[in-house]
Parts: structure tokens; C-alpha cells; sequence
């Protein structure tokens, strides 16, 4: 990825810790060069404790605006002036626009959740959702689910922390919009099997069946799965998750979690930029996945 | 110029105002990519005010080191932990490494200019130096030369508050060197013709003459100047100043501000990576200057 960078060069960049691995710099940096953008886009491995410090000095050195992942993006929302509904009800930022030292938060997990559904081809308003998880990733999913008119959502978690959070999400978009929400735990398996079979798309948004542990998948059972369920996991290593090969096997429409990956990016471009991020070129340079790939079955 | 960035990328750059026209980013941003260095180097435009938060933000996001320019080279002296000889002295630093946190603190103005000289093809080690001006650039000079071993030093100003400075810098210099160094006013122009009678070197260390007042120079008379007096400017637009163009009437050898930019730079680089800075190249591309141009006479 080649780029100029002179006296009058922006800045943009992640932070999080660890960030080394991160495909972000890839993905802004050529989408900046490919659009004559004069920003550069940087990681700092930066974790809670230095984040005030950080976004204080991003601040002073006039940063255009940044991306905050784990374990930030709970303390990122707390130091934004203005919220997005939707980081206002996740409590969670993971994206934020510098105007001139105010500083709006975003929320491009769940919007860049959003589009990647619609980008695969499918469209979701109006239908329901079950969705596994009530962590970060599965609750920002929730949020702009919800917003963006999904009829009805049946979240499934275990008993603990992230319940009650969940619970007061739920009550936050019960009040603000349409959708009904339903919150189960995972004990009765027939309860998932049930409603699974009035959902439209399924969604993992737990961490269950990433790498190293590949063999694991919250549902194990191929019968729960109807051919016109679209099965979407938030995990992209493996690229097919156990989860996502059972669903295929019984004729379901599979992505998986590159495509959150890369339209939360695009999204956060495009707050930065007011610019579209030119997608096919990122997806072709840096997920290396043929689209046969993505989605993994008709 | 052509770089990689990744999530590993550390961050150097410049603290001025303005910096958008600097020469900077692309001396180091190439020398970082020629020689496989994953750095970048961006400039923020930052003054007094705003230099305290962005050294704690520097510091915060792990920034490798950074360069400071007007107006804030004197302000920077106070916010380092530890500095070098020359910035103690002169009470200004140009270039900071950060050592986790630690501040350490250089003048890369004065060993630039002594490198430029060195890189011209001189040696003024024990020899006398005729020094015009007592503001940063004269003092950042007249503190290494003292330092690396010039015999005497004529420093001419104007009576002023850069006065009091420059006897407070010279009473230092007493101390600490074996320098003999004198302090005079231009107002007699013979004390000017009879220091550089014995003087081996004149260096222009004040902004006159530069572009837009190309017609000024600090010295008028072509009988000042003896044939073996090398002759040299901290000004680099334009490339010949008047004074050196009197110089080289005189069959002076001269040199520009060019070599004291470029060589400033390639002791920050070196604080920062331990590796010379491919200088050659950085010359080539960026100061497109033929050698007759920057050297204007034999």
C-alpha cells in the first residue's frame, strides 16, 4: 500500500491493545490513497487506563477522528461529548469524529452489522432475529437491529453480568422503538429450536467456535435450521465456523464475520470523510476471500 | 513517496506552527521506508499554547520521538527530562526521543550546521568563526561550534533582548569550552572587517536576506571578504542570498541553509533509529538541488 504524506497530512488511527494485528491501517490507509484522502490512519496500543490520556493528546495534535476496540470502546463513550442513538443505548463507541475538540461517538459495529446483512443480499426490516450473545459485539448488533426495524428479536445469554446490561438495553429500545425483544437463556434447547422456526436470520454474536476452539458451536443440532433461515456469525477465524457448516448442510444462506469487519470500517470512513470507502477494492487486497468464501452457501 | 503502514507503524513527527509546508515528512518518511523502518512521520500544527497536551498526547500513544519547530523550540526545553549539552545551553530543543515517557531533549540545529560544514568538505575545528545574529538558529550554531572545538567565535547582534540571552549562553560557553568568544554590535562597521580578516568561516545565523527581502544583506562591502573565508547561510530561499552572491564575487566558497535543514534532520533520524539517514537520496529527491547550487562556489 503506497501513500504520500506531507506537512499537511491527517490523522486517524484505533485504540486498543493489542492492535498489532489489526487489519485496519490496511483497510483506511489504501482507501485513503485510492480517493486522494491526505489522512493516514495509525494503531496505538493503548488500553483503559492510558485511553483518557490518549484521546486528550489525539485532541491537542488535531486528529481528524479514531476507531476504539477492546477495551475501549466502553470508556471511549463515557469521554464523547455528543452520542449516536445507537452508542448512546450500547454505552459502547467505536468510532468518533473530532469536531475541532467535541467529540461525537459512533457506533459502526451494529451499522456496519446492518449493512453487511444488506450487502449480502438480504433484507431483514420487518422480519425476526435470534441472536446468540449479550457481550459488546452481540449488543451492538441488537441496538441497530432494533433501530433499524427488525420486528422482533430473541436474544439468547447466559445468567451473568452481561444480563443485566442486556436487560437494560431491551428496556431502552422497548421505549424508543417497535421491536419486541425477547431474552432467553440457552438451558431449553427447545426454546431456541422454537424460535428459530419464525426467524428469518440467526446471528452468533458470541465468540463460541472461534479459533483455537473450532469445534465448539452453540447449536449442535441440524434439525433447528430451516432451509430460508440466513445463519450470519460474528466470528471470521475460522472462516466457517462449525455453526455456520451445520446451517450450510441443511441448505442456509451463511456469512460470516469478515463482512461486519469491513462495513463497520467503511462506515467509520465515511464519517470521517463524508466518503464511500471503495469496499471491493479493501475486500480484494486484504480478505483474500473469494465471495464464494464470505457466504458460503446458496 | 511510497510507505507501508501497518498496526505496528510508531509514530515520529513535527510540533509547530505552521508546518504544512515542511520539507520534514518526506526526508523521513522516505528514509524510513529506504532503509525498512516501520515508522511514519506527520506534522501537527501546534503552537505554544497547545505544546504541553501534545507532548502528554505524543507520550500517551507512544510516539517514537518528534521534532519542534517555531514557536516551539524554547517551550520544549522546559518539558524534557534529561538534555543533551547543546539544548541545555542554547535552552531550545529541536529534536525529543521518547524513552517511555522519558523525555530526552537535543539541538539538532547546531549539529546540523557543524555536519553541513564538515559535508561541505571543512574543517573549522580550531579555527575562528565570524557568527551574524544571536536569535535561535545563531545560538544553536555558536553552541556547537563552541562544543565541538572552534578556536573563536565573533558574535555580531543587535543591542536587544536576544542580547541578554547571548551573554548568559556565552558566559556558559566560557565555562564549559576552551572557546574565546566575543560579542559585538553592528554599529562599527570596521570591528566587522577586521573579525573576518582572521576568520575562516562567516556564517549568516539571522533572517536577513531571506526571500521576500532578497536585496538585504548584513554585509555590503565585497573588501570584507578574503578568498579563503568559506561562507555560509542558514537561509535556503533563496538558494544564493545576497551575501553569499557578494562572496563568491570574491571568490568565497558558500553554502546554503540547505545542508543545515537536511543535516538537522539526519541527527533527529539517528537519535530516533540508531541508523544513518540515506542523505544522498533525501538530497536527490527533495532538494533538487544540483552539489554547484548548494556548494555556489570554489
Amino acid at each position: 500500500m503506497s501513500m504520500i504524506i506531507n506537512g499537511k497530512t491527517g490523522l486517524t488511527g484505533l485504540l486498543g491493545s493489542p492492535v498489532g494485528h489489526s487489519k485496519s491501517p490496511m483497510m483506511h490507509n489504501t482507501s485513503f490513497q485510492e480517493l486522494g484522502i491526505n489522512y493516514v490512519y495509525l494503531c496505538f496500543d493503548v488500553g483503559i487506563e492510558g485511553l483518557s490520556g490518549a484521546v486528550d493528546g489525539l485532541v491537542s495534535l488535531g486528529a481528524k477522528g479514531w476507531n476504539c476496540t477492546m477495551p475501549n470502546k466502553s470508556k471511549m463513550a463515557q469521554l464523547c461529548d455528543v452520542l449516536s442513538p445507537a452508542a448512546s443505548i450500547t454505552g459502547s463507541v467505536n468510532t468518533v469524529v473530532n469536531e475541532n475538540g467535541k467529540l461525537m461517538g459512533y457506533n459502526t459495529d451494529g451499522t456496519g452489522y446492518m449493512r453487511a446483512v444488506k450487502e449480502a443480499g438480504f433484507s431483514i426490516k420487518g422480519e425476526k432475529m435470534t441472536l446468540l450473545g449479550a457481550g459488546g459485539a452481540a449488543t451492538s448488533i441488537l441496538v441497530q437491529a432494533a433501530l433499524d426495524g427488525v420486528r422482533e428479536i430473541s436474544v439468547f445469554c447466559r445468567p451473568g453480568k452481561s444480563t443485566e446490561h442486556a436487560r437494560q438495553v431491551i428496556n431502552q429500545l422497548t421505549k424508543q422503538t417497535a421491536c419486541k425483544i425477547n431474552l432467553f437463556d440457552y438451558s431449553d434447547e427447545s426454546v431456541i429450536k422454537k424460535e428459530l422456526l419464525t426467524s428469518r436470520i440467526l446471528t452468533n454474536g458470541t465468540n463460541v467456535g472461534m479459533a483455537p476452539d473450532t469445534d465448539r458451536s452453540l447449536i449442535t443440532s441440524a434439525d433447528f435450521f430451516h432451509p430460508d433461515l440466513i445463519v450470519s456469525d460474528v466470528i471470521y477465524n475460522p472462516r466457517e465456523t462449525k455453526l455456520m457448516g451445520i446451517a450450510k448442510s441443511q441448505g442456509c444462506s451463511c456469512f460470516n464475520g469478515l463482512y461486519m469487519l469491513l462495513y463497520q470500517g467503511a462506515e467509520a470512513f465515511t464519517l470521517w470523510t463524508g466518503k464511500q470507502m471503495p469496499v471491493e477494492l479493501v475486500k480484494e487486497r486484504y480478505f483474500d476471500e473469494p465471495e464464494a468464501r464470505l457466504r458460503t452457501a446458496q
